[in-house]
């Protein structure tokens, strides 16, 4: 079969989900991650539509992709001037990338509401605008919105805003399926009709409003479609857009397409996706298709034996293939063979009889009905390993605390001050400093302590900081977990804390951060 | 079209999920539930395997059903005695349903590796359990499981196993992708070629492993499957199975097809989806299909007018058909047009031209740069429009505040006391309070005066708590944003809270909220 170019939104209409934001910094992380896992194509936004677009492609243009190039979306031309005065056509071009991505409507109810012009108007500023952007020198994508509605109402209509946009020039004409109310078979009939009567690649662009956006996707490049938009964990609008997560690993292991995907990068798939949902601070959805945790979880008895035996029997692909793995019901056994398997991973020697290994599994379980979890804070559980083994000394102990906002007037900034006392080598110190915030303060505090002792404390930064509340039924007074991203430049690493008071779990995942550091030197 | 007949396994498979466990009362609840919703069959069980499934059983043959039959699940009998002296076969009959689902091996991998029989006695087996519960009076359906996997190793034996069923007298023929791995063309294809080898109608089970269960289900009726099994919510082990809030609604509003649900029925779905989630007590997912908070939640200022002109130009159905309603957010995206939107639905009376709301449009601009979103934090926004637009007096005015965190040794517990300065009504108070932590003390603090005041305040909860950094090279001097949900029991706000100090940040959410419940009242 052909080849798929994947072409991710992420940036833009995955950032159209309620609840997410991508900071200008959360923007490069997530570009960095894409290219490296291998997508061909990363639409970073609307050039000129706010200045954290603007200042995103600022940036990427100092940042070498090795895979992917990146795309700057827009509109066809305003109907009141020509492509060449367009504001907005011209911003896609000063934007620097070397691809753009325009819609354009195709809906003759839309040019008659929305536009306010007539339909041949509308071919016009299709084929002029798609055709001004392919003299400045852009590799050009038409996504032709609302198309499988407009084509349901008007065919003919919808068709020669296709052939508006390729007479243009445009090299690829995705199908939008804007509102996500197609059905898989109309995707199939729709494209079986226009294809033979249009001589530019098409692509495919699918909401999930009626839960059928990956499949729509797959059976669209099933019937020819080369070219697949969607973007990471299905992040989007209503109800999402269709989700690259799931639809490249069915086009590569099910299809046996080539995505210019290589195994060992799909294998990255359930690290690209939880990266991407820390990063926009979701939950990551443990039923998620391939890369959630239960994704492959079996539940004891018969499916368990059967699995140990042959795989195959219960499971559609190797967990392995899309970096997840298989999840059996805990028992020690397991436990313990998880232990072992880290221990080896931290480069720790240790006997699979030594009793204290037994321990530990029974706390790693009561912690984790505490509400700890070692998946994003593996540093913590390092920590923990080496002590319960007395592999560990602490470096310095903390003799105790106290911290004070204060806020006194309502207009007056909130003071902060912070008092630390600390136990180094035999000396004790204690010492005070202000900060922004209560953990700001006492970290302020602590390094002035520490700094004498480890210099190489001095270049530790929180790279970030999140906090979730565990059982929200005792409201302000819930256990709350705080994971802790630290780095000192050159590497990265999570800590863990939880405690009711969100000071105190903030504390302890900072001092295991600094502890971490220390040990690692 | 033909019918389709809607089998629900909620109880069944879909409590097999990670972290479902219904009660009896739970159990029955939900089978009322779906009885008044109108599916035609419910699947409470396997009889025998569990005390719960058999008191569930127990206590439904005094529940008088409306549209739903009883269903129970079980195998086909063990290959060591015959149908008649099967245990859990005499369960079912025992269990005084008028249904039974039984499944049996189709994949004969699994014949020789799981029952290890031979591929002759695994036929006599189905088709003499089928016969039993026949004669015993049962309406009966055979899951043939792992059908679709093993119709692609051994079409032949797989399609054996369907007529073995047959000729026992099974009623309906169920398809089950039981790994979930199969891919929407398979479904068709592999129908269209056994449907005229059968005479029996056929059924479809399928899992969500590739995030494709809806449409192959939907694929399979249009291929000529009259009865689809499947759970609320897509509820069920691993990825969960296919689910019935999605399929229903595309057969009904996009097939046209009728599954026995009246459109009546079909707009209590949304309630049915909450309903069940909250029974399951598992978060309902904001971005699902049809019945999602967010399903027709529109961010963009472009959508947003158009919406207002016509809402079938950006909503594919209308979502009072399936119990939804349409929603606008407010973000930097949104113009004037979402503010106009939002003052509606606030029942605030405001004129378009006033010029206040375009400084608003300029604040909310200003206000999301700095990290405020809006979004999951309605109840914030709805107080920054009143005070623009001054419709709006403080309740109360905090003066200023205090709260000590101290740890006065390392084994020590943290020690937290806060106190408030509060003017209310031309008072001033100052109060003191310990807690759990800095806000639950601040907040312990704060009601001892507002209790007095405002005996409304005391029934707010906090219900969820996210804190999120906003610019995170800056290190724990970093601002923060704090999102807080808030209930009375009865309804239930968002509010929001930036500052570089993650008290401040809580404080100012936590005032957001009981300002709002105080204007509700």
């Amino acid at each position: 079969m052909h080849t798929v170019d994947i072409f991710d939104t992420t940036l833009r209409d995955g950032q159209q989900g309620k609840g997410i934001s991508f900071t200008v910094e959360d923007r490069v992380k997530i570009a960095k991650l894409l290219d490296q896992f291998g997508v061909k194509f990363i639409e970073g936004g609307w050039p000129g539509a706010s200045p954290k677009v603007d200042d995103f492609f600022a940036q990427m243009r100092d940042v070498k992709l090795k895979n992917a190039k990146m795309v700057a979306f827009g509109s066809t031309r305003r109907a009141s001037n020509s492509a060449e005065d367009d504001i907005f056509l011209n911003k896609i071009v000063e934007s620097g990338v070397p691809t753009a991505c325009i819609f354009g409507k195709t809906w003759d109810l839309h040019v008659h509401e929305a536009l306010k012009i007539s339909l041949e108007e509308n071919l016009d500023i299709i084929e002029t605008s798609v055709a001004f952007l392919r003299r400045s020198g852009l590799q050009v994508f038409f996504d032709a919105e609302h198309f499988f509605d407009g084509y349901k109402r008007n065919p003919e209509y919808a068709l020669n805003c296709l052939l508006a946009a390729e007479r243009g020039g445009a090299e690829v004409l995705v199908l939008c399926d804007t509102n996500g109310g197609t059905m898989p078979h109309e995707i199939g009939d729709i494209i079986d009709t226009i294809k033979p009567q249009l001589k530019t690649e098409l692509g495919i662009h699918a909401h999930n409003d009626c839960e059928l956006a990956v499949a729509n996707s797959l059976i669209a490049v099933r019937h020819g479609a080369s070219h697949v938009q969607g973007t990471v964990n299905g992040y989007g609008e209503r109800c999402g857009n269709a989700n690259l997560i799931s639809i490249i690993p069915s086009l590569k292991l099910k299809f046996g397409i080539d995505c210019h995907i290589e195994d060992a990068q799909l294998a990255r798939l359930s690290k690209l996706s939880h990266h991407v949902a820390e990063i926009a601070n979701m939950t990551h959805n443990a039923n998620q298709a391939y890369v959630g945790q239960n994704a492959f979880a079996h539940k004891g008895g018969v499916h368990v034996s059967a699995i140990m035996k042959n795989p195959e029997t219960y499971e559609h692909i190797r967990p392995e293939q899309v970096g997840n793995k298989q999840e059996v019901t805990v028992s020690d056994q397991s436990g313990m063979s998880n232990l072992l398997y880290k221990a080896e991973k931290f480069g720790i020697t240790v006997d699979a009889k030594d009793v204290r290994l037994k321990d530990l599994v029974q706390r790693t379980k009561e912690l984790d009905k505490l509400g700890f979890t070692f998946e994003e804070a593996e540093a913590s559980f390092e920590l923990l390993m080496r002590r319960k083994l007395e592999l560990f000394d602490r470096s310095f102990q903390l003799e105790g605390f106290r911290v004070i906002d204060e806020k006194r007037g309502h207009d007056e900034e909130v003071i902060v001050e912070a008092t630390v006392k600390v136990s180094v080598e035999d000396n004790i110190y204690h010492t005070a400093a202000e900060g922004e915030g209560p953990i700001d303060a006492l970290n302020n505090a602590l390094r002035k302590v520490l700094d004498r002792h480890y210099p190489e404390v001095s270049s530790i930064i929180l790279t970030d900081y999140k906090v979730r509340v565990l059982n929200s039924e005792k409201g302000t007074s819930s256990m709350v977990r705080v994971l802790i991203e630290s780095s000192d430049g050159k590497k990265s690493w999570g800590t863990v804390g939880v405690s009711p008071n969100l000071i105190e779990a903030t504390w302890k995942a900072l001092i295991d951060s600094i502890e971490y550091k220390l040990l690692k030197g």
